[in-house]
């Protein structure tokens, strides 16, 4: 993620990031990721019985936005289409966990299936509303 | 607001929401904003030039997400449509200044007009991950 300014860069250490897909209303809907900075993007490991992951499988374009929760002025938000693919193995909720010492199948019903969200941004903006 | 549980109306009193509008090519666009209370939802001031205005004048459909800072593991996002009304003489900006001690038209050109930007929750999902 060479696009990320270097003053935006810390913001990829952050511990949330808020996630926006389009429903089938066409309304945006918003919930908090936790997310692994990957080569090419950021990757998210999501249950396909949230809404979200519904959401992203009918409509990939998504964005994502890592606040600096001590300094709310700054923010970099990342435009993207979501690339996902079968965890089935539970391997990259795994690599997940491990960032976050936390079992990410204790938040799901035993029947859930996870998959990998790939976000490559198309789109950079790095904010500081306090500059 | 009466829908807003108890346990989260605290962060009605937060300085920072996240706004969700979607854009010309279907892609929800995040960004940080200023917010007041009102008796039936948010209100939010926006400039005419900017590109969340812009989609919301289009596409009112939106979302709103105002996180615990202290704690992402909770938070409120309130989904409803933007009712747009011209600000014309910057009346509702002041007002939203005021709480922030702020004068709003210095982030603008000065040819920029305002708009007051009313939320009415459609639905409300107060969220706490770490419950």
């Amino acid at each position: 993620m060479e696009t990320v300014p270097e003053s935006h860069r810390y913001l990829l250490d952050a511990q949330f990031a808020t996630l926006a897909t389009v429903g089938p209303d066409g309304r945006p809907q918003l919930s908090e990721v936790w997310f692994l900075v990957l080569e090419a993007g950021v990757g998210i490991s999501l249950s396909t019985a949230r809404q979200k992951t519904k959401n992203l499988l009918r409509r990939p374009e998504c964005s994502l936005l890592i606040l600096d929760v001590a300094n709310p002025f700054k923010y970099l938000e990342l435009r993207g289409d979501a690339e996902i693919e079968p965890d089935d193995d539970f391997a990259f909720a795994e690599r997940v966990g491990a960032k976050y010492g936390a079992d990410l199948r204790a938040y799901d019903a035993p029947e859930d299936k996870r998959v990998v969200v790939r976000i490559r941004p198309v789109r950079v903006n790095a904010v500081d509303m306090g500059g």
